[in-house]
Parts: C-alpha cells; structure tokens; sequence
C-alpha cells in the first residue's frame, strides 16, 4: 500500500470478479482497521494502511477465469495476483503490482468506465479519513469514563495542539526547528506521534510527542513528506517534489538541522519514521 | 480591541473595583456575542471582538474612586476610561487607552499579582476561541432539520476544507495564488469569509467563497495577517512582522498578485478585508 503513489491505476478484484478500476488520489495512511473502528486506542496491531482511491465501474464486470485464453501469457510466473493456471485470485495478496498490459486488458474487456456517482465529489484525501478518525477518537474520549473532565477537556484540545499538550511543548521547544518562526500566532504544536494514535491521555498530552512548527511545515511533517533523525537531522522523502519544495520556499531551511533530540522524543519520533514517513521504494 | 496587539498589558475595571491585570496574547478574533452564542448564523450584528487575554488577581482590588487624589492628575481630560472628577467608569467605553502611569500606579495599588489557576494552561490563543466557535456550529449544524442529510454532512466537511466545498474551489482556482503550488497533497480549501461566519450551506459551500493555499498562506489568510484587493493585489499588514515574512520564506511570493476576482469573489473577499483583515491602527 505504502508503494502506490498519486496518479496510480488499481483494479479491484474480488468474488472472482474485477467490477472497478480506480485511482489513487493520495498516498497510504495509518489508519484502524474498519472492523475495529470502535477499538482505537490498543496500540499498532490494529491499525492497517488506508490508500485514497476514486473509483469508477466497469459496464461489463469481467470474471478473469473465463479470459485465461488472452489473460494468461502476460500474467508474471511469480506474485501474480492472479493465478495463470485457473484464473483465480492469489488469497496471500491484498495489492500487488501487475503490468500495464494486463490492466489495459481488464479495462477493455470491462467495455468502458461509468462514474459511481455518490457523497464524495472530489478524489478522497487521506486528510478527509484521518479527520473521521479523528472525530471517532474524540467522541470516545468524550465518553470515557476513566478519565478526569479535566483529563477530557486536555485530551480534546490537544487534538489542534491547544491547551496543555501545547504548553507542555512550548516548555520544551521555542521556535520552528526547521524555518526559525517564533511568533505564537503562527506556529502550530504537531504530535510527533499523530493524536489519534496515542494510546493513553499521557501520550495526547506529553511535551516530548510535541514540535513547534510553522504551518506549511506541519503539514509537511503530517503527511509524511518529512521527518526528524534523532540528532535532529531533517529527512526529506524522495516523494515530495523539488518544485513543490521551491514554491513552499523551504529550499534553504530543509537543510537545517534542530538540537538533538531527548530519548523521551526519540521513541515519537521512531513512531514517526515508520508509520509516517512516506519512505522511497524500488 | 482590534487596535490590541500581543503583549499589551490591559486592566479589568468592573463594579467600581479594578481587580485583574492582563497580558493581550493574541489579536482580536470577531466572535458572536457569548450571549448569543446560539443564535449564530443571523448575521453580523451579533459578532462582536473577543481579545484573548491572560489574566491574573490583583491581591488587594482597587477601587479609583478612592485613590483619586493620585489618580486624577494622570487622568487624560478626554475620552477617560475613569471620570478623574469622582473615580467611576465611564460607561460608554468597553476598552480604551490609559498611560503607562496609570497602569503602573492601579497595579502598585494592587500590590502584587497572583496567577489565577485554572483550566487554561497556556496564553490563550485566537485559535482556541475559534475552534470553540466552530464546534458549536458543527452541533448546529448536526441537527438542522431545514437541511438534508448531505446537506449537513457537506457543511460539515467544508470546516476543514474538504469534500463538496473543496471540489466547488478547485473548479475556480488551480493553484495557490500566493506560491504557486498545485501539489493537492499540501494545498489548503480555505473559506475567504470564514466558515463560522456562513449564514447558509449555500455560502459555507460557494466555491466563490475559496481559495486554495499553501498552509503557511492559509494561515496568514486565516488570521487576518493578509487578505487580497479584487483587482487579486497581495494586502500584507503591517502586523505581521518582517522576520516572520522571511522565516516563512515569502519574501517574494507576497509581492505576487494572482488573477483579478470574480464579483462573486469579491462579496467574500470584501467580508474578509472589513472584519478578518488586521488593519494598521494609529
């Protein structure tokens, strides 16, 4: 999931059949498992990756074992997600990869593409799925009854990086650690590790899971474009592109480089790198 | 209050007595009256200005009207907060200027300050107020029997940008029209005349009433520090400093100027420069 970038094409394949062919409109996130929405809060074993899709119906559903004749010679030997011999789909895969070819095949097979009309009219953002997340997680918290009203109140506001989780950062961090900006007004308190992820009110409201950011690097530092070694080194993904670096005027500050890091922030930031970080594959 | 800005010290006169010294900590946000809170959405006339401010307790409350003998000769003869004939407020002014004398002489008076305790850690920002502003609406909005379904839940997802709102601005506007950047990863849905501040679905969903920005744009945009003539000229407030300018790398993208608005635009955008905008002050 975390390989496919914007811009790619997808088939679904399911019950032996291919019905819709999509495309990817953001890159993967973190994200519960649907089926355990209600259990947020126990930790990464739940959490899968989510990848934004706009999807589009094929007229003519096609059932990939009935086209073995044409399908078959150009289906990969090894990985293929769907089996050469009898047309059935590989039940290890969830997504995986299959040549231009092949998708070009299905396609046509499929006649032609008709929209799926619905609630969302823009291509879905990852930013549109963590928010739901987000509101799911607050609404808990809202109702939880283990913890204080003042413990509540903290925990919510800390979703925006308000209230105390942002006082507790300000004690430890002064300034934009990549562009330098002090002024309060502008700068936002980013969890290290995201809000919705951390596991107790400890964590929403611990100064070290904090940064103070300006806000296009916030976003960046959110998205995953970004993040932090632990000698405070600045990782830039390979997937985030020149021009938009040069536009968001960043070309000289993404070369800077923060304090080291206490270990109370090394064990975010690790967080950070492994879930968030949009790494470079292949 | 909007002639405020971070740092200014302010007192809190009230029933006779000056009581509490405060900090201003951020610039005044137009905000609905508290005691029409629910009754958002008819307007302007109930917006009035919240100027965040910490306070803290004079330990022993003043009362001018029996301090006047020193009182009175630093008392300005016109336009007086305290009437320097009996020591009573004048009751026309919400928030007005005193010299640092009178400041310094009320707060000595006053003997010494004590920090109030309370559920606000931190100095409270324009975001605080704001987002409690917005949350409020969302509930509204929720359970507003006068709109559909998808009304609701496109009015709510335009609060962050997203959904059929964002897809209205992308029709209109491409890029940012401060940096330039197209990356939709990054680029911000913003509302020109603020989403708490819509009167109907129909505004908080105009693809009239947006823009697309970089986050560091919107933020500026959102905070007033910038707003846009119609001719699409780039208003940059003089209180926005200019190191924040270069910290945010902007130097060149704020002397810009996108294309010429759209009288649609215009209506918003004239909204946006009247109560958003900080305007320069004395």
């Amino acid at each position: 999931m975390r390989v496919a970038n914007p811009g790619d094409r997808v088939l679904s394949f399911a019950k032996t059949m291919v019905s819709f062919v999509g495309t990817v409109t953001d890159f993967a996130v973190l994200a519960p498992q649907p089926a355990e929405f209600g259990a947020l809060g126990a930790g990464w074993a739940n959490n899968g990756w989510l990848l934004p899709v706009r999807w589009e119906r094929l007229l003519k559903p096609v059932r990939p074992a009935s086209e073995l004749r044409q399908l078959a010679p150009l289906l990969p030997s090894r990985y293929s997600p769907i089996q050469s011999a009898n047309g059935k789909g590989n039940q290890k895969m969830y997504l995986a990869e299959i040549s231009v070819a092949v998708f070009d095949l299905l396609v046509k097979l499929g006649n032609r593409i008709e929209k799926i009309d619905g609630d969302l009219p823009v291509a879905p953002s990852a930013a549109i799925f963590t928010e739901a997340i987000d509101d799911r997680e607050a609404e808990r918290i809202r109702n939880d009854d283990s913890l204080s009203i003042t413990e509540r109140k903290q925990s919510i506001l800390a979703r925006r990086g308000q209230g105390r989780f942002r006082s507790n950062v300000e004690i430890l961090e002064r300034r934009c650690r990549v562009t330098g900006l002090t002024n309060e007004s502008l700068l936002i308190a980013s969890h290290i590790k995201p809000w919705r992820f951390c596991v107790s009110s400890v964590e929403r409201l611990d100064g070290h899971n904090g940064l103070l950011l300006a806000p296009h690097v916030d976003r960046l530092f959110d998205r995953g474009f970004i993040s932090f070694e632990d000698d405070g080194k600045i990782l830039v993904s390979s997937r985030l592109v020149a021009d938009d670096i040069r536009c968001l005027g960043l070309e000289a500050a993404l070369a800077n480089r923060g304090g080291t890091f206490t270990t109370k922030h090394a064990q975010f930031l690790e967080f950070h790198r492994a879930m968030i970080y949009l790494r470079s594959y292949g």
